[in-house]
C-alpha cells in the first residue's frame, strides 16, 4: 500500500501486512482491517468502565453510552465531554450534574461484582429483574395516533441508505451501523463500531448532541437485535427499530412490554414485524 | 405451527407468531426464533456475574467462562457445577477450590465499578493493560516444529462442517457457533449461543471437561475475531483461531504477541493469514 493508499483509510481503520490463500497459492497483501480501542469512560474524575470501541464520534459515544445505562436522564446533564489519547487506550472524562454522580455512585455500591458482557453492572437475577422493568423511554413513545403510520417501502429505503453509507464497513468487513431514519425512511444519522451496542450507543448519543430524540423517525442497524438492542432503543425512545438480522426471544418480548415495534430480517422487500404493527401502515 | 412442528424446535429456540411483510402483502407467519436468557454464575454462594446467553450446554459454558475468566486456573478446580431454573432466568451454582474464591474476591476488590460489553471488569485502562499482559496459556502453545503443519484445506473442511451443523442457527438466522476441529479439519465439537463470545466460552468448557484442552487441532468461529475472542483462544491454549468474518487490529495484535495464529475471512476456499502463517503447511 504505497502513501496514496494509506491517505485514503477512513477513520477507525489500519492497514497490515497479511497473507490470503487463494487459489491453492499464499500471497502478502495489506488488509484494511478496523480497530479496536479500549476506551475508559469517566465522570467527574472517577473511572467508570472501560469499553472495547472504535475510536470515532466518541463524543457522541459517551453521550449515548451516558444515557442508555442511565447515568443521566438528560443530554444536559453532562456538562462537558474531553477526548484525551493515553499510551493503551483513550480516556473520555466527562462533567455530570451532581444528581448523575450521585446515582452512578449508588449503582456502583448496588452492583459491586464484575460482570458479563450481556448485561453490564448486573451481578444477580434479582438486579436484572429490577433492570428488566426500567425500560421506560426518556420520553413517550409516539402514539400511532399522534404520528402517521410508516409506509413499508421506508424501512427498506432507510436499511439500503445504511447499507450503502457505512464506509468503514466498506474498508473493512468488521463493523456495525445504527442509522436514524425521517419517516420517509431517508437516512439522516449514520454511527459505525466493531460493536454493535456501541454503534447504537453513538447514534443515541448524536441525536442528543443535535436535540433530535423527540423527532418523528426510526433506527434501524445492520445487526440482530437482541434484548440489550431493544432495551437500548427504548430508554431513547425510539418507536421503532429494524434490524437486518433476527431478534431474539427475549428482545420481542422486551419490545412488546416496551411499546416498541420490532422488525427483522429487513432485507430487501421483505420484513418480519415482531411486536406492535401498528406503526406501520397496512398492518393495524 | 402443529404440535408435530414445535416438537421439532431445536433446545434453545422458541416459536412466535409475526407478521411477515412480503410482496406488498403481510401475512400472520410462525417465527423461531434464539432464546436469550439471563444467566447467573455463582461462585461458593456468591453471585458473580449476569450473562445473556442461549439456555443450553451450561455446564460447558460455567466451565469454559471460569477458565476464560482465569477464575479457575484448572478445570479440576471446578467441583460441582448445577443449574437452577429461577422465574426470571437461570442460576448456574458452582463449588470452586479455595483458591479460585480468593482470586475472585481479590479481582472484585480491585475492580468494583460496574463494566461494559467490551472489557468485563475492567474499570480503568491500568486495569486493561494488566489484563492484556495476561494472555499466557494454560498450556504451552503447541511448536510448528512439534506438531505437523494443518494442512490449508483443512480451515475449510472445518469451516464448512461448522457452518454445516449449526443446527440452532439454521432454525433461528440468529446465532453464532465455535467449533473445534481435529488437525485434518474435522469438526469435533461444535457449541452454539446467541453471544459469540459465549459460544466461544462453551467451546473450552466442552473441551475442558472431556479433557481434550491439550489435544491438537484448531477452533473455528462463524464470526469476527475481536479481541476478546484471541484472548479466549490465547487462554484456552489454541494455537490457531479460524473466523469467518473480519479481525480487529487489535485482536491482530493479541495475537501476535500471545502466539496464535489467526485466520480471518475464511470462505470456501480461501482466507487470510494475520499472524503466526508457519503452523500452516506452505506459508513458512
Amino acid at each position: 500500500m504505497n502513501a496514496d493508499a494509506r491517505q485514503l483509510l477512513p477513520a477507525g481503520a489500519s492497514a497490515l501486512a497479511a497473507l490470503g490463500w487463494r487459489d491453492g497459492h499464499l500471497d502478502a497483501r495489506t488488509e484494511v482491517l478496523p480497530d479496536e480501542v479500549p476506551v475508559a469512560l469517566a465522570y467527574n474524575g472517577i473511572s467508570h468502565a472501560v469499553m472495547l470501541a472504535s475510536p470515532t464520534d466518541l463524543e457522541d459515544f459517551a453521550l449515548g453510552f451516558s444515557l442508555s445505562e442511565r447515568i443521566v436522564r438528560h443530554p444536559l446533564d453532562v456538562y462537558d465531554i474531553e477526548i484525551e489519547r493515553a499510551d493503551d487506550g483513550i480516556v473520555v472524562a466527562m462533567r455530570v450534574a451532581a444528581g448523575a454522580l450521585a446515582r452512578l455512585k449508588e449503582s456502583r455500591r448496588a452492583r459491586t461484582g464484575r460482570t458479563g458482557c450481556g448485561l453490564c453492572g448486573v451481578e444477580s437475577l434479582r438486579h436484572f429483574g429490577d433492570d428488566t422493568a426500567d425500560v421506560a423511554p426518556c420520553r413517550a413513545l409516539p402514539t400511532p395516533a399522534a404520528a402517521a403510520p410508516l409506509q413499508p417501502a421506508a424501512l427498506q429505503r432507510a436499511m439500503a441508505q445504511l447499507a450503502a453509507r457505512q464506509h468503514l464497513h466498506h474498508a473493512t468487513g468488521g463493523t456495525h451501523a445504527a442509522g436514524w431514519a425521517a419517516p420517509d425512511g431517508t437516512l439522516r444519522f449514520l454511527r459505525e463500531d466493531v460493536g454493535r451496542h456501541n454503534a447504537l450507543d453513538k447514534l443515541v448519543g448524536a441525536l442528543a448532541r443535535g436535540d433530535m430524540l423527540a423527532q418523528g423517525g426510526f433506527a434501524v442497524v445492520t445487526s440482530r437485535a437482541s434484548y440489550e438492542m431493544v432495551q437500548k432503543a427504548a430508554r431513547a425512545g425510539f418507536g421503532l427499530l429494524a434490524a437486518v438480522s433476527a431478534p431474539t426471544a427475549l428482545a420481542v418480548s422486551l419490545a412488546e412490554r416496551a411499546g416498541v415495534t420490532l422488525a427483522g430480517f429487513v432485507r430487501g422487500d421483505r420484513y418480519v414485524l415482531y411486536t406492535h404493527p401498528q406503526r406501520l401502515a397496512g398492518a393495524a
